[in-house]
């Protein structure tokens, strides 16, 4: 046994009793007579003294232990004078009667504090000393205990957590699978799964009931700060159930996390409708956080002459609450935030609601002050406000304004820090149009359900058709989404049509699933939130990358063991394949 | 709302009450003026009446509703007047008063009971079917309830759960990894994990000081019975541990485990060195459930002109209790089962110590009564006992005698069908030598730390140094298996030069982890539990199959969906691959 306690758990009623500690050394301050160590483990920190006086031999021998050597020492506890009152065991400190060092450490390439010196690229290289950094450790064991509630509230609801297989098959429509070529089978390939949906719609057709499963997911793309090629699902599937069953158990997950592992009570989920949510905040993921909806000022400001308000299929205007007095310099500020490409807005328009009741707009000469009243009046906006205002096509502008609108909700101080707003966004349309080739696609996939009122719609016009399909939103961020599923047949069949699948593409695609719906399939329906992003949310922080012990980097690479790499030229002849050239 | 019941939850305090139940047609029963349907859920199986007197259209619906056509029933719970002791709705029936066909189902393949009349082939193609089956179903269930009480116990010593990376990087050695071509960097392949030992060592680096994961693992190798191309680890490392620490902490695990699952008290576990495995048994994985142990003949038969004795290096026995009276076809039986080719023997030699005294040796030829006398006390054999011997090399004599023993244990009816035996064995080789190229290879691998009191070996005679590993068998089968890690650089470096690396061999294979071991590498060790065969063998079974949702065959091959298969030449093209011809 190495150890009696760890390094969080000394008090001062341990004051006089014998203890044998091991941890790395955080910091060693040598005061000439006395000398200090501050060691470190996963528990804490526990300060151990050493005297000259009183031996001084083992407090030379201190003084020779860098930062981050690995250490036992045995020695009593005893009470501190000068206490520290930031760490629990701040009571006590050690002294020290024998010292072993297990392994000495090389000068660490970044200090392993709260606020390193080390960059990113340094830290992520050296994952392994980044992780002995209280913030890091943290969101890792913020992530276990995320996973452990996760797994306590499903369980105790009688979900059943089934391992679905990782070798699966490559699809046509799977462009960015990974996939694993097979030696056993020359010429042959399995596909790493983007997720288990086949599989788990295949247990509900076992009758499982219920199902779960923490699960990682793979997916083969350009890589963005918040995409990670692999990345981990809570992946779910229940049988006999309706939406309204679907929402009411994963709204219950959700606000049991909070409450075990944030302490925070969750209010009730409205459900927005799809169409309400691009109307209200301009996209599907609205930060709720905040009001400030937009209001559509199209008819107000149209028919006088303004040709790029004239023209424009969509007119949308936000309240900044007190912004009035915005100087020239912060305006152009937001012009240029709006004009850039990933917001790619033409312009910006605004009006000033001044403190004294005048008005003052970037267009006064089009609108007079009656105009702008009507402006003011049908945003809702007050004296001091200010009116931005954005026109264009409509998918675009609302786009553009949700952005600035999250823009002005953190430049107004509305986003609150601490708060967390959840929704349901409900009623996604069941198909989008390729404008290029005119065909449909599902938004969700070809087994995502109609509404059931509107079904007749896939015949007549099912563009306007809503899919019985939902997303879990929170601060902005969708941390979950699913569907119910089709089980009739016939539905399916009216599906492949509306998409244009032949039966063959059908079968080919979908052959073994459709295949296993004849022997009676439940109705059913489930959800999948990505794990990582909701670790992410949970903690405030915009990247997952925190929350991965190991993450890859925005090319893909594991920069800590350098994967992936070349492999050898009897490797591939053992796999039957070999490397083209550009 | 599809349900307000399940299938198996009614009871008879339920009668009189209102009900709606949804589930598969288990049987259907047409009585002429009743008709009975079995409707079946995960969660048991409820009986429904209907009646042609009370409502002839309801009545003909439901004789129309065949074998797994999925139903939703309303009606009102009676008690039976012949009650069904064996299942717990048995007291009760619903009277139905409305019936919808959810959905219909083809006639299944093979018959929805736990003896189908399905063959295996059929079963896994229809996996989705055979997982209605109770067996398979309640495996499934196990294991999730075993994955459950696995964490429960490690959560509650303060492991924490870490997910490790699924794509990593292919090591020179990685003769059996599966390989990901990286579309992101052309030419560059990603490997699946065979374990995840080097991230587990690197976070015990990190100082996480506990930590386990439920982990998919993978191996490109050809497939037995109880192997799967993709199979689960419970895979565990502890920092500043010694071997004690490691054995005490997961004996407590697999305790809990029997406890929990199987409301069994696993007693405490011998710890058997690996010498005297091979010894008493011919195995290091002896199936301690009956004694049956080996007895050395050599020293007892040779010097009596009988030549295979006198030349072979080992000459075993074992004693099966009362079957002096084995016919010769009963002993030709035996001499062909230890001649089979994957056991290896060259012929069977016995002696019958009959019940009234005398003895009958197969070489009586050689062995008078006096030598057989000697025989019989050698191996304790009583009167009425068979004696069995093998002679031979003796690496190959233990390995055909472990399993004769094994064989007349099942004769012998020793092997307790209920019973569990669970030990240590512990001690093992540290180096095994490959007699081709004379080089020496680390049994486990190159981190095992030897015994301490072994390490003046490494330069003497490294063969007889021993490994501080240690492998947990239950039953005869190894369920898990771990070490202590080297964490002494010193140390690290005699072990590469007993293996013969050079300084380049060794850090072109383990650079990353070796850099990383500079940094402050606690003293550290772990272990791995196959949790399929965990499974398995908690289950008195001899598949690990039957403990896998969807198992892949002895080809590698998912018959269900078809997998591997070929891709498209434009993925091929996409990933820079071309297949090559034989």
């Amino acid at each position: 046994m190495y150890r009696t306690q760890t390094c969080g758990e000394l008090r001062i009623a341990d004051a006089g009793r014998e203890t044998t500690l091991c941890g790395w050394v955080q910091h060693n301050r040598d005061m000439g007579g006395m000398t200090f160590i501050d060691l470190r483990d996963r528990y804490g920190i526990t300060q151990l003294v050493f005297n000259m006086s009183e031996n001084e031999a083992l407090c030379r021998q201190a003084r020779e232990a860098g930062r981050e050597f690995v250490l036992q020492v045995k020695g009593t506890v005893a009470e501190r004078s000068n206490k520290n009152p930031k760490i629990s065991t701040g009571d006590v400190e050690v002294i020290v009667r024998e010292l072993t060092v297990l392994n000495p450490s090389k000068n660490p390439p970044f200090t392993i504090e709260d606020e390193s010196d080390g960059g990113e690229d340094l830290r992520m290289q050296y994952r392994y000393l980044d992780i002995r950094r209280n913030p890091v450790r943290q969101n890792i064991m913020f992530r276990h205990r995320l996973a452990q509630e996760t797994r306590r509230y499903l369980d105790g609801q009688d979900f059943v957590e089934v391992e679905t297989p990782v070798l699966i098959k490559s699809t046509p429509e799977g462009a960015r699978d990974f996939v694993v070529p097979s030696r056993m089978n020359p010429g042959e390939f399995y596909a790493l799964p983007q997720s288990p949906q086949t599989f788990k719609q295949l247990l509900m057709v076992a009758g499982l009931d219920k199902y779960y499963q923490v699960v990682k997911c793979f997916r083969d793309e350009d890589l963005r700060a918040d995409r990670q090629p692999e990345f981990t699902q809570v992946d779910c599937e229940l049988s006999f159930v309706d939406r309204d069953d679907v929402l009411q158990t994963f709204e219950g997950l959700v606000k049991h996390l909070f409450q075990a592992v944030k302490d925070t009570r969750l209010g009730d989920m409205p459900r927005l409708p799809y169409d309400e949510a691009m109307k209200l905040y301009g996209t599907d993921k609205p930060d709720t956080r905040f009001e400030m909806i937009i209001a559509d000022l199209k008819d107000t400001v149209q028919g006088n002459g303004f040709r790029v308000f004239d023209e424009a299929g969509a007119v949308l205007a936000i309240v900044a609450p007190g912004c009035a007095e915005y100087t020239r310099k912060t305006l152009d500020e937001l012009t240029d935030f709006v004009k850039k490409p990933q917001i790619g807005a033409s312009g910006l328009v605004y009006l000033k609601c001044n403190a004294d009741g005048t008005l003052k707009s970037s267009v006064d000469k089009f609108y007079d002050a009656g105009n702008l009243e009507k402006w003011k009046a049908a945003t809702g906006a007050a004296d001091g406000d200010l009116v931005l205002v954005l026109a264009g096509e409509t998918v675009k502008t609302r786009k553009a304004m949700s952005a600035l609108r999250l823009e002005m909700g953190r430049r107004c101080n509305l986003l609150d820090g601490d708060a967390f707003s959840a929704l349901w966004v409900v009623d996604f349309p069941l198909f989008e149009k390729d404008e290029e080739s005119g065909r449909l696609y599902a938004m969700h996939h070809p087994f995502t359900s109609p509404r059931q009122e509107d079904i007749p719609l896939l015949d007549s016009d099912p563009l306007s058709a809503r899919a019985n399909a939902y997303d879990m939103v929170i601060n902005g961020v969708e941390v979950g989404g699913g569907s119910i599923r089709i089980h009739d047949r016939g539905l399916q069949q009216k599906m492949f049509d509306a998409l244009g699948f032949t039966p063959e593409e059908a079968g080919r695609q979908f052959g073994f699933l459709m295949h296993a719906f004849e022997y009676g399939a439940p109705p059913h329906g489930g959800i999948a939130f990505g794990f990582d992003r909701l670790c992410s949310v949970f903690n405030h922080e915009e990247s997952i990358r925190d929350f991965i012990a190991f993450p890859k980097n925005n090319a893909g690479r594991d920069v800590m063991i350098d994967a992936p790499s070349g492999i050898s030229d009897d490797q591939l002849k053992e796999l039957r394949l070999s490397l083209r050239g550009e």
